[in-house]
């Protein structure tokens, strides 16, 4: 596991921390009832590179079906988001308005309708109020800006259920040359009857072809995005898209690798921001793998172990109840060697060998309690397989904001 | 789907619903701190046939290991059941407990301690506390009974998070014989550090032979006991027993299949008991999917839906929030014919042909609130493949319970 994965990204944001060639804006048009942010625009100065991957779903949101087919590219010029109404399970007419949304953005951007990206976030099962959209990319493409401010309200445009926003960036040097990255997301589990979902955008300068890009972030997510879970709970939204404005020959060979790294540390980041900022979530389980016949062996059995609500709620009680997390591996799936198993709560070991070990378990409560993020290091065999995870863990606050009666 | 199976077994148990040729005790030894029956026994008058089905889990509890060898059989005796200690994990001398226990009831029996069954539910990892063991046993010999009282005690004994004592009984008339069918299970989740179980022992006095009894016992389990869920954390000591008394020529041909439908009932009416009495559950969703290509992808579906903690709150707070089901059927994996779509809650439908159907959400709530059981009918497609599913919802006294420091 390559110890620089967890090296957090720069939290606050400088000017120069944002790469060239795009301008945001984030406003209010109504969509959302508390009247706060709900159209979120990026808008590139030219044709950019652009990747897509999109939930696994096969009950699909409207933009999701129309970005599938718009991506990858290397002539998208901007990305409309709303938050508050996911355009999900509507049918015909919602995929017609979210084509629409492209169209106006298209209008104002002067580009084609095919050179726009659509996601939204919200209600299931509802149309768009479509008036309100309108005015809001109308208001949006007027208030545009390059600067941190600007960015920032963009990002807050995209939140539903979210505590906090959610940004990161970093800057990778490749061959002489300073490339940087900056990416948003959202999400914190869904809500009764909004269905919220994870959406992501990064952002780089640095020049990519469509299919490094499209690789590359199918690559990644699979070990940022695709590895947290709040609820288990795969929402028919889901996107992250990657947009690339570098001009000039694409990176290849070890300047793509350097820079795939880089992108992974920061996926990596921005990914833990959601379990962290979870729904009702006061600590997240960090969750290794190690030692299954293969990496999908190994992330099957961390994705179970994190899925079960006793795993879930010892977590959230600060209780080293091993058993718990032994007995989810057992249910896994991929094969286990019992003798071989091991587990690590925050470094201490209290099971190895397949047998129980004593521990100071008052001592070790306390360390779980306090620890933001719990790290848990579970050994299954002598594979080369390893995986980590990330998962919320659940509190009587979920059950009761899920639970609310709100249709 | 056969409307019969969810007749209700006998609530009450009348002296002649047991069947004949067993025992039954049940006693408290001190396994248990709370001073609470902890030992069950149930001894047959003579060689029964037995069968059994085990947890999947491969981490496996010691007296599964033990009665996964010594079942299916002609020549079973006894089940003893300790609650309180699951003797899971414990290794090689957990399995020397769970053969001792089995010697001590064999010489009370005077029979071969091959002839003996052992179950065991509560806390994992720690060696059992085998001198109150011992002296549970000779106090259960000391007490056996064949009436309604002895059975009773002998299902409170295996009861651990129980809030209730799980019993049932039916009976099933078949060329011109009756027999009769009683059973008991308990399990209501897990709880810090105790790792509760599904155990389950169901008695007859038809005459079966041990290939058959295995045969309908495994087929049973598949449509009752494995279609219920509180937590989806299965554990590493669930145990399905049948043992049969009735002497002569064993039941077959159109006999059998009555015999089989009668048991499938009964073990339906016992497992529902379970999710009912889940930890901290207020309603059970009763979820009935049909239109799949086949019965496992129909079960999956189920299973996963009835797995997600957003429908589960959303039964707990009685919201008809049909997008959180749709969705959950969506990334079950079981391909789903998207314009055949439709769901209905306590008969009401709310989805249709893959679109939202208006309908009185207020009314729908409050008639949600109101039951204990949520029927829910999802249509996923024209298939012929359908699977019903209990399950318990999602309250904040679960999490409370369950997140409780307690190790």
């Amino acid at each position: 596991m390559d110890p620089d994965l967890n090296a957090p990204a720069a939290a606050e944001l400088a000017a120069d921390d944002l790469p060239g060639g795009f301008r945001y804006a984030g406003v209010a048009c109504g969509i959302k009832p508390s009247g706060r942010r709900d159209l979120s625009l990026i808008l590139a100065d030219g044709d950019v590179t652009a990747a897509g991957v999109y939930t696994q779903n096969q009950v699909v949101a409207a933009p999701v079906l129309l970005c599938r087919e718009r991506t990858p590219s290397s002539a998208i010029r901007a990305v409309v988001v709303n938050s508050g109404n996911a355009n999900a399970c509507t049918g015909d007419s919602g995929r017609r308005d979210a084509d629409q949304m492209t169209h106006w953005v298209a209008r104002h951007a002067g580009c084609d309708r095919q050179a726009v990206l659509v996601m939204s976030t919200g209600v299931i099962g509802q149309r768009l109020p479509m008036a309100h959209v309108e005015n809001g990319i109308q208001s949006a493409a007027s208030s545009l800006g390059t600067d941190v401010a600007a960015f920032q309200r963009s990002a807050d445009a995209i939140l539903t259920t979210d505590r906090s926003r959610k940004i990161g960036a970093t800057r990778v040097e490749v061959a002489g040359q300073e490339f940087r990255i900056a990416g948003m997301c959202k999400g914190a589990g869904m809500i009764a009857p909004n269905m919220a979902t994870m959406l992501a955008t990064v952002l780089t300068d640095a020049p990519l072809s469509p299919a490094d890009a499209q690789d590359l972030l199918r690559r990644i997510a699979n070990v940022s995005f695709n590895r947290v879970s709040v609820d288990g709970h795969t929402s028919t939204n889901d996107s992250l898209l990657l947009l690339a404005s570098g001009r000039g020959e694409p990176l290849a060979g070890g300047a793509l690798d350097a820079f795939a790294a880089a992108l992974e540390t920061l996926c990596v980041d921005l990914a833990k921001q959601l379990p962290a900022d979870g729904e009702g979530a006061r600590h997240v389980l960090e969750l290794t793998v190690t030692g299954a016949a293969s990496g999908p062996d190994a992330e099957r059995i961390a994705r179970e172990v994190a899925a079960s609500p006793l795993v879930k709620t010892a977590i959230t009680g600060g209780d080293p109840n091993w058993g718990r997390i032994v007995s989810a591996a057992g249910y896994a799936g991929p094969p286990l060697e019992i003798d071989q198993l091991a587990l690590e709560i925050l470094g201490t070991p209290v099971f190895a060998s397949g047998q129980p070990v004593a521990f100071d378990a008052k001592s070790l409560s306390r360390r779980m309690q306090e620890a933001d993020f719990v790290p848990v290091q579970l050994r299954v065999g002598n594979g080369p397989g390893e995986a980590m995870f990330w998962a919320s863990d659940l509190t009587t606050d979920y059950v009761d904001f899920n639970s609310r009666y709100t249709t």
